[in-house]
């Protein structure tokens, strides 16, 4: 037995861009408790050099949208980034959900080993569609996912790692 | 065509762990050319109620060993949460590479719908185990490789997204 492309890629983009919007719902609770402005959260950064809160749920929502449309040989659909609130960098995180809820399996099945060439920065990258999902899609989906929650965290924003991981069943 | 449960786990989980050891390497030599003493990091954090460069690190080996472990109903060697140096941390995932790398593609696979239950803090957890690979283990790991990231970058240490996604081939 085993998992096709899509039970590992399209699910986890979906689940974890949802865990990421109740995180979102949870900094403007904290910051509406604390008096503080929570729109001002979105441009906290790690490093002076690393993207900010914006940047990372930006490139969250891309890396997902693009991996489903690579996967599938469909056309993800255009955003600007311009988002300056909580509330845009939700409703960018919801729209990116609905585009992914509208691949299907069966346009990404079959394709493991179909060639993935795209362009990240000044390079041009190239992966067979497997080796995509294992090594660049996933990884790099998680690493904005965990640098957002990290900037929460800076932040002071109460989070803990289940709101990260989402819903997982106790025994 | 498909993934099989440990072409979608254990290669990802050895790749993740040199890659974090490379940024290891780098931390040591950023902290050699300031006049730093690059052990200090090890105790850094992005909270003060989120774990150190060294937790981060011991998670993210317990995560990978325990993973491989619990897929391939085997036994996960027992490490102490001891490190205080930089080369400490770099022994820590050289010695959860050694033990991933005699993981088994046949002892894992197969085992899709394996039951899989273990003890995190407080709470018993119950998994199927390709929810548990694509819920729990992927992201876990990658959010504490992550986070090693972001601190190590939160204290200077000039790493790139490559850092953290090693080889990736160029078209």
């Amino acid at each position: 037995m085993s998992l096709s492309l899509y039970e590992v890629s399209v699910p986890a983009l979906i689940r974890g861009l949802e865990n990421l919007s109740r995180q979102i719902d949870k900094a403007a609770a904290y910051a509406q408790e604390n008096g503080l402005n929570g729109d001002e959260f979105v441009q906290a950064r790690l490093a002076p050099d690393m993207l900010s809160l914006a940047g990372q749920v930006q490139r969250a929502s891309d890396t997902a949208k693009f991996g489903g449309a690579r996967l599938s040989q469909g056309q993800a659909p255009s955003f600007a980034d311009e988002e300056a609130t909580l509330d845009e960098l939700k409703a960018r995180i919801a729209k990116t959900v609905d585009y992914l809820r509208g691949v299907q399996a069966k346009d990404v099945d079959g394709g493991d080993k179909r060639e993935i060439r795209f362009k990240a920065g000044q390079r041009e990258l190239q992966f067979v569609a497997d080796d995509y999902v294992r090594n660049y899609l996933l990884p790099n989906f998680y690493f904005h996912l965990t640098t957002a929650y990290g900037l929460l965290r800076h932040k002071g924003v109460p989070l803990g790692k289940l709101d990260y991981l989402g819903n997982i069943q106790a025994a």
